[in-house]
């Protein structure tokens, strides 16, 4: 047998342990990396033109597959332009793999123009670092990572707790040193299975049980596997039978959702708004979720939005027992003998007119295909209107801004589109955030993905311009940095220039027809959609 | 007096300290400091639409100005997007000061969604971190960021010493909680001046001195000052006097060039060239630079191209003594008579037929306007033929990319621009690196600025693909990793997308056409150079 590189080696355990897709991009010291996938063609590797796709990309695929995917990074520089989209991922528990090519060891004293301290950047958002230090150990450290990422390293207390399914996983990166990867001597290591969460506990349900009992106003907050469909429908049994309501983090990482589906109400964006939503409520039983905190702190308004009265319970948190089975298990204490309330298909009429911020979710909510993946980064575009006006669509999973770190959406579509390449995938994107990640078209065009894109143009950061109105400041000097405006951005010319077929809907008419066209090919199309300010 | 906020307590000390642009890309946490503009119209708030557009605008007005930008980026993941280009601005000693507005310090333990380790991503590139600690410390802390920035935090052992003009400085980042920011009781801090560099050492001046009368080959490595027509004409003087050769660093931050600037060959890109240019010298001298070290290693290649019977010198570092004023001392000592050798105006013939890797350099420097500033980011487009079509041009800048993190060109255009307005700027991109901050095109049209950007498009990673072919890969899985065809990039269709008005141009007398028109309106243009490989 011929010897193996340390990158063959490294390939051959991703592999080996299901990671079958690279999203990369990279350069001099991740060569022979690449040149591994000549031999290995099993790993499919995506070009991305930039380090925030092949993140985002890997993010998206993660919270469809459940397994990891990885990525190729370059150096510190690279894996610094990846950080933002793992941050999201963080945030949604997604398993993700970085390999980070770093110069030869004996190269690193010398410190030459890309020396830079990976070591530092992967560790902001990864539970699990490592530095490979030999190429024999290359292949166990790329299982290693692959077992890490299987791991939810979000809840600290909890310490590593394996999960079964879909979003249940935290940030490996590996940082290897390119005379390991050219070396011979490489190493596979044994594949890495998906290992199964603890059991939840018969006495910490026994105790939500007796809550639930009571009698007095109760909330379920949902959150992880708890908005799977197995999930929501153990969370809708106990509403019906106990009364208490359900509520869902807003934008989480994944939820299903439509017709058959039971129906969550999520939380409010605003603090003021989940105070509203949480008053009277005596219980809050957090499902795979934490408690609410407001994204941002503002003058003279509080950060913890539950009322001070309402007492919170965990049932299960991501990372500890199996959030599906706590939720079964519950079921079945306070609701044995009910069944769970499904929505009914039921589609919002067709809008007409100019597209507005009021109107332009009812025409997707109208037309969604079955079992769709809709990757949301509408933000403000969507934020009071996407919801109600999916609720009775075909099934789908909804995709979230989980970390609220803009740029999400068209990269994890192209993750999602290649997770589920029978299943089509619709990114809604508003413009401003848009354009951190936009060469994710390229990859649409390149790796030919169903992918609808529809952008929500606005022509401006709506949601800071909100926030500027908030503190007071009216004059232009201010205003001028949340205007997308002077030039206007053309979607349709961007999108073609990467090999994206594009069209602009200025109505909800046009919006409709393009929408339905779009769907009915195959491929990526990006539709431009000129939003008027909502009129009420 | 009306009381003043924290926030505008930093943009005033700010202004008075002579930082008057601030590129901008805020969010929810700067909200105060964008409102401070409002009061403060002294600062010049540039809206970027990626973080890494403010970066590198940032580090290209500061490698023209001398004096730091700001820059407002959004907590961690803003940030982290405006680090590659911040690894480039520190590789070119360019004073900057990033502010980074973080949560409310009743907020941070909170870990809310966008709660990041936002000084671990600025230690990995700044010399100067703090994170403000009340609202009456806000204007202190801004006037030391702008102090240290205008210190070179490079040279370790040189610790804090003061330089003079154009890009000896470092990165400052001062982390700002958000309630700082938004509390009344801020105090400006008095202006902080440019300090002057140490005068060098007339006894190490002496010694370099007598290395060059001891008649072995000698060579003079310019680098930082250095390479500034006052550095070059003292350098000059001294290569005419003693026979010492002159060589500069490949891709400086910023050099003077062209018709009646002495003219330096540049060191070669790969270590093996390096060898054979300083093959035979003796001495080493050191003015402002590094001794050479290869970007990369490889399998049975050193990494220091220096032959190991050449002596090493060090007349100045750049954070040490005064460079420009080394150079003149020991011309003084050792060319007290001599003038310095001038390049004369000498424009290459315009080149005819398909544009080709080998040609396209000649049409630029057949044309180039008086005084340019060039940004190059041509890679292997330009790295054999850039500087010898140039040399004989009318005098202009030219910027390289120092820290070799891709993506620089044109959001570098953009800060220069707007440092010179009176000036024309020239951009000289690589398509694959033109795509990691395309968003820079926004900005060139929102702020009309005089940007004739060149499009290189080879379709490929052209620099990767050459090391892949060193690596011995040949195959397809590998090859189309580094393949930016399928589709094809439309650079005049991404360029309209944004509001510069773009042309694509396959021949040189198409690019000469076009450039020359785009050079005699005011306002950006893009040309998409479509170059065809190298038949030689």
């Amino acid at each position: 047998m011929q010897e193996m590189s340390g990158a063959q080696a490294l390939v051959r355990t991703l592999v080996d342990s299901d990671v079958r897709v690279c999203f990369a991009n990279p350069g001099t010291s991740e060569m022979h990396f690449v040149a591994a996938l000549d031999v290995l063609p099993q790993m499919r590797g995506v070009l991305c033109l930039f380090e925030g796709v092949a993140t985002g990309a890997a993010d998206g695929y993660g919270r469809m597959v459940g397994r990891p995917a990885a990525t190729l990074l370059h150096l510190g520089p690279g894996l610094a332009n990846g950080l933002a989209n793992l941050h999201n991922a963080r945030r949604a528990n997604t398993p993700v793999v970085n390999v980070v090519g770093d110069h030869a060891i004996s190269h690193k004293p010398l410190d030459s123009l890309l020396e830079s301290d990976i070591d530092a950047l992967a560790g902001t958002v990864s539970s699990w670092v490592r530095r490979s230090a030999s190429t024999e150990a290359l292949g166990s450290d790329a299982a290693d990572a692959v077992a890490a990422a299987l791991t939810c390293g979000d809840a600290e207390e909890a310490g590593p707790s394996p999960s079964r399914t879909g979003t249940s996983g935290s940030i490996s990166t590996l940082i290897v040193p390119a005379n390991l990867s050219w070396s011979a001597g490489g190493r596979p290591a044994r594949p890495v299975k998906i290992p199964a969460p603890p059991a939840p506990s018969e006495q910490d349900v026994r105790s939500i049980a007796s809550v639930l009992r009571l009698g007095e106003p109760c909330v379920l907050l949902l959150d992880g596997q708890a908005l799977s469909e197995q999930g929501l429908r153990a969370a809708s049994r106990i509403e019906s039978a106990t009364g208490a309501r359900l509520l869902s983090r807003n934008w989480a990482a994944r939820q299903r959702r439509g017709a058959g589906v039971p129906l969550v109400e999520p939380l409010a964006y605003r603090g003021e708004e989940i105070t509203v939503q949480l008053q009277d409520v005596r219980h809050l039983i957090l499902c795979g979720a934490r408690a609410p905190v407001t994204s941002f702190a503002y003058p003279d308004r509080t950060s913890l939005p539950t009322p001070p009265d309402t007492r919170v319970h965990v049932l299960a948190k991501d990372g500890g027992a199996d959030t599906v089975l706590s939720l079964e298990m519950l079921a079945d204490h306070v609701a044995p003998d009910t069944e769970p309330v499904l929505a009914p298909l039921s589609l919002p009429p067709l809008p007409r007119g100019e597209l507005t911020v009021g109107n332009w979710a009812a025409v997707i909510g109208a037309l969604l295909p079955q079992d769709a993946v809709v990757c949301d980064e509408s933000i403000t575009a969507g934020m009071t209107t996407l919801h109600a006006a999916t609720a009775g669509s075909p099934p789908h999973d909804l995709l979230g801004l989980t970390g609220l770190s803009i740029g999400q959406g068209l990269p994890s579509a192209t993750g999602a589109a290649i997770a589920c390449p029978d299943r089509p995938v619709i990114c809604l994107q508003a413009d401003g955030s848009a354009m951190y990640t936009l060469s994710a078209l390229w990859s649409h065009a390149r790796e030919h993905l169903d992918i609808t894109t529809v952008i929500l143009n606005n022509s401006s950061y709506a949601i800071l311009r909100a926030e500027l109105e908030r503190v007071g400041a009216t004059a232009d000097a201010s205003a001028q940095l949340f205007d997308l405006s002077r030039p206007d951005l053309d979607f349709v010319s961007l999108a073609n220039g990467m090999g994206v077929p594009a069209t602009r809907a200025r109505t909800a008419e046009e919006l409709a027809l393009q929408f339905k066209r779009a769907l009915s090919e195959p491929g990526p199309h990006l539709i431009e959609a000129v939003l008027l300010p909502h009129r009420n």
